[in-house]
């Protein structure tokens, strides 16, 4: 029970500091700019991966806990409440950020800024180096004190990179949810499925470099 | 009371430091940008982590040592003390402000750009997952080397978060010493009940979730 | 076979995200800035060294594999199928770049913004205390944990300082891509011999002043 | 003799980056900022700590060299060799910097932007911190891998915070380099007294709070 509860916190605190920072940015004329929104989403990440890395392996991300089934490090079972924790703590995340500021309309959503393949191409790719990097820390035991902050500043250096093309999510639930609360659902597949396809193909080669023969 | 010396420099060290890089940003049209000025709070925090994390370990906040009494894990004798020299420490750290910069009018005070709301659910939820952070991060062996850099990079990410918005004090001693100094107590109120509260809930939670059957 | 595998997909990442940030900042109306893209580029390389650092040691630079080879470390042999992988990786990140990107004219070529003579000497001097700084963090087991990391940093920093005058190239495959599929060879000699002449120097240095009597 | 040729060496890379990234800023319009040359400089030290700790120690600053005699931590004969060593490879830096821009008049010296007593306190101030951070990592076992990080993110913090006032040296060496290089000797006297004084009081103030009863 209580993975479940630090899923659903650590996908709240995701989304709450991620998408709040976005909103945080266009109240005051741009004063994070790029850098830091990116900054931000990859100190939470870190800070949860402390927090509850102990407790249920902070995945606070579906396309993670679908790679970690396929690759058979995860049960269907604990995915499927997984996944139902993470949407529910990053739409309460939303929630209380429309509470919190009412004459926000996107509420930190990720919408391609041009042509859908390159946003496509982007969250795809870039999803799966993010997948190759916690398969890479959380392999061997002398990163475990390093691991959460590595995984931190990939996910910083993922949305330098893509934040102005797709947006920078990596995340389904971190996309879902902003697009349900503001009703914006543009290109809400490309945040579904090419993460989630990143990351399994991120499981795959995972695998084949790392069995011993 | 070696441990009281090392909390009135540490907190020192933290308003010095934190607010006087928010008047060096006002001195020098905004050089450092809301960037800088998270990352310079950050680092402070870190640096006194490394520094007195095994004197006094390193509170330097109000907030964190009254949710420490709550969860038993600091003395209420040690606390009055502690609380006592963080504020003389913090208060000491303003005065010296003032006397380098005296054309600056509010040294570093921390005022809401807006509707209190949106400070009070700011200040209250970051210094939650902050407080989260701190028992994280200090609870296992193996983060005692990392501890004060995620500490301090978390900082950086709240202030980044919510400065903007509430000038991201989430230290009551940090926010109380420019007010009394400038002579501007405006919403002081926020920044005293908001970090405790937070800070005092997460410890809940915290125990909640780490408690052993 | 893996590890040739390891430096193909790793210095694909390297090329993809570093010079696809220098594309999307320039998409973007400079979103990234000269912080954002050196930032990138660091942490994509430390990515790559926590992933594939026990399989192929993470080269993902001709020059750094060559001045490994320089002080006996890597053999001829492995050198030759590392550095066409390396060459192999970056070439088809800049071909897929190309494809994402279609419209973009340079890929993230390396171009002196000014006299060749500063570029060189940037160029050379950078990569001698890069190679200094891998050869000191992958010398010692207790920083087996934090290697990655102060690679990424370091790369980070001497972008900062170079990517204004030399483009920050400090890897002859890092360079050679772009070059190619973009058709625009100025200067491209820099970036070969500086940064190879660069991590050879180092070698020697590192070898007399580690060398036990 | 090799510890002399590690001082030399490093506190080259120091003033060769550091105020060569002051430099480049200039010659490229501000492209760094305060916050880009505050973390070149911060890097560089990271690195050199890396690289030449276990060699030297790494200290490239008189004022830390001075500290560490007074506290009894460095003999008088090595302190001699240690500051001759780092005040040729700071000139030495200053004069391929001067090659490389000749068009450069000021060479990255410090100069204090308005008061020089304000100046004056946040020279000694700060670098009575970083001394205390660096008897705080290098003091324990635990430390030895993020030492060198911690380091240079707080020569970071330090020039974030001071930089835009009195240049943000904390070094007698690369202050004077690049004055005797320019032949502009400007307040060089406070850059040489206030590290100084800041530094030993931190060696007393540690000393006072470790001192074993």
């Amino acid at each position: 029970m209580k993975k479940y509860v630090a899923e659903f916190i650590g996908t709240f605190a995701l989304v709450f500091y991620g998408t709040g920072a976005i909103i945080v940015n266009e109240q005051s004329n741009g004063s994070l700019g790029l850098i830091g929104i990116a900054l931000t989403f990859g100190i939470i990440v870190s800070a949860m991966i402390y927090i509850f890395g102990n407790i249920s392996g902070t995945h606070i991300n579906p396309a993670v806990t679908i790679a970690l089934v396929v690759g058979k490090l995860t049960s269907l079972k604990d995915a499927s409440f997984y996944i139902f924790a993470q949407l529910l703590g990053a739409l309460f995340a939303s929630i209380l950020l429309k509470f919190t500021f009412p004459e926000n309309l996107t509420l930190g959503a990720t919408i391609p800024s041009s042509e859908l393949i390159q946003s496509f191409i982007l969250e795809f790719v870039l999803t799966f180096f993010l997948m190759l990097t916690i398969l890479g820390v959380t392999s061997k035991k002398e990163f475990s004190n390093i691991a959460g902050l590595i995984i931190g500043i990939v996910v910083t250096g993922i949305i330098l990179f893509a934040g102005p093309i797709s947006g920078g999510s990596f995340n389904p639930a971190r996309s879902l949810a902003p697009a349900i609360v503001s009703g914006n659902f543009t290109a809400l597949w490309i945040y579904i499925t090419a993460p989630t396809l990143g990351a399994i193909i991120a499981m795959f080669i995972w695998k084949g470099l790392n069995k011993t023969e």
